[in-house]
């Protein structure tokens, strides 16, 4: 008996994983490829096809690969399927990603960004798969977002849109990498947490990770979050304001797209519960009063895994399985 | 011969318009009907039903009505048909205006936001007919929006999206009526943009405004505007204020749903090119440079009758006509 196949990939910083589904989205294998930066396109959707045979053939007899998903990170052209850049294969540039591995693998490729891929995964899967609207947020590096909204990703006229890491909410605010002034992911991603911690403690105010970036050159945010947990005072300030940002873009993205449920992943929510109860907190303080708001904020559930879950979910609707 | 009759309805401040259609959004009659503070639900109503029903009587003998469409302003859940209450007819409350009118008229009746409904009428037939994902801004005493992703109006979980003139985009920044601070509709409607003026001038800032004031006790948006023309420097600090504040707005929902559109309507937008020429001008300034963005800001084409035209289509839409 013939068993369909649906692979999703996850192309990220230091290997691309793989996961092969049944058509109820249940994972029968999983297996990832290490990315390295001297790897060509060609290079990488060789070992990739690879991949994803073996695992299909290790399904047993029947099983038979109908389709597969992909998430990457941009700058791309999610509608044409063309990554421009990637900034772990620096060799790539506008590489037809889906088109190549669609030669390879005999099969139709869905394509998008990874955080919308990994926001799929959490609506069909995860913490939002009893809602219809909902909004994920990553961070890490810096926010990534995606967005579904009466059970549909939002794509936008060019497939940019949830970008929402660059909605300005402080005039004139913190110069962000993408040349905006202002933007959320400039005071609350991971790296931005750390990094005003930092400029806080270069400027002289005390803190009790002062020796650990004296000791390290740097320091993370989980650092911060440890030393928020041990009562520095310097961490609860920085912290505060990461989670005031956060919660400043949940009421934008609330009066917005109006989501049952927003959903945070990506490194930083190792921070835990303070992280989430300081975004809820901002949140009521910044929330209007002309009705009462039932919007639950709360933490993704699928880890590491939404990313192939979700395109293998895209796999599935781009064949109409 | 029978021919099919679309009612679109606008439920406005001083009158409620009304607009006959045949099934291709041609208008082929319009009425109105004044609001009166004394106003029941029922009265409101059954003058509504007798204005239509004449209307369509008047188109000949085998006219008839097959739906139709109204937009009213909130508060209201507009997934369960409930108007809460309506400025401008003090004895509503909780009426289920959609039903009523569906039992008056005998044919179903689409139901949503006036701004969303003036969207879609932009949509089908003004400033967006030619995109898939656009986005529409009115602005007059509040900023009202509605939002086109792929070809669908966006909703929300409870109804209400779209109320993009309440995004936070300057912390601890002028109280908004909704409560919050720091909301774009707190310094960018016409009614803020006045205001602004006003504050300015009670606080001792030199301006040809001050007269004016004086002597009307008031000011508003166009009296800005027109000292804007005369070469008031008050009034050009005003009025950049605003369009700095309305071009943020544009790159946060660029950020979100990625428009091929923005459009802009309302009463403000009669203060012509210099408006559009400074939000197009901030945009620039504000917008990140890790892409060129093509979005179009641009202003409404259907002026007033944008509410009838979007009612309509949405009743056509309820139909699947």
């Amino acid at each position: 008996m013939s068993k369909e196949i649906l692979a999703g990939i996850d192309l990220g910083g230091t290997n691309i994983k793989i996961g092969c589904f049944d058509s109820g989205l249940r994972l029968l294998a999983r297996d990832s490829v290490p990315t390295e930066a001297h790897m060509s396109a060609k290079v990488v959707v060789d070992q990739l096809g690879a991949a994803v045979n073996r695992l299909v053939q290790g399904l047993g007899k029947g099983a038979r690969l109908v389709a597969a998903g992909i998430g990457s990170p941009g700058p791309a052209d999610y509608k044409k399927g063309i990554i421009f850049q990637c900034a772990n294969l620096p060799t790539f540039k506008d590489v037809p990603l889906p088109q190549m591995l669609s030669e390879r693998l005999h099969c139709p490729v869905a394509f998008d960004n990874d955080a919308n891929v990994a926001c799929y995964g959490e609506f069909v899967a995860g913490a939002g798969k009893d809602v219809q609207d909902m909004v994920f947020f990553t961070l890490g590096t810096g926010i990534g977002c995606g967005i579904v909204s009466n059970g549909r990703l939002i794509q936008g006229a060019t497939g940019n849109a949830a970008e929402v890491g660059h909605m300005i909410i402080f005039r004139d605010g913190r110069q962000c990498n993408c040349g905006q002034r202002g933007c959320v992911e400039a005071y609350a991603s991971a790296s931005s947490t750390a990094r005003r911690a930092m400029e806080a403690i270069q400027a002289g105010r005390p803190s009790s990770l002062k020796g650990l970036l004296e000791e390290k050159g740097q320091i993370t945010s989980k650092d911060v979050y440890e030393h928020l947990a041990a009562g520095d005072m310097l961490a609860k300030q920085i912290t505060d304001e990461t989670a005031r940002a956060l919660a400043i873009m949940c009421v934008n993205i609330l009066h917005t797209t109006d989501p049952a449920r927003i959903v945070f992943s990506g490194g930083m929510i190792a921070a835990g519960q303070v992280l989430l109860d300081r975004i809820r907190y901002y949140f009521q303080q910044e929330i209007w009063r002309l009705k009462k708001e039932t919007v639950e904020i709360v933490f993704a559930s699928l880890g590491e895994d939404a990313g192939i879950v979700g395109a293998a979910a895209m796999a599935k609707e781009k064949i109409g399985l």
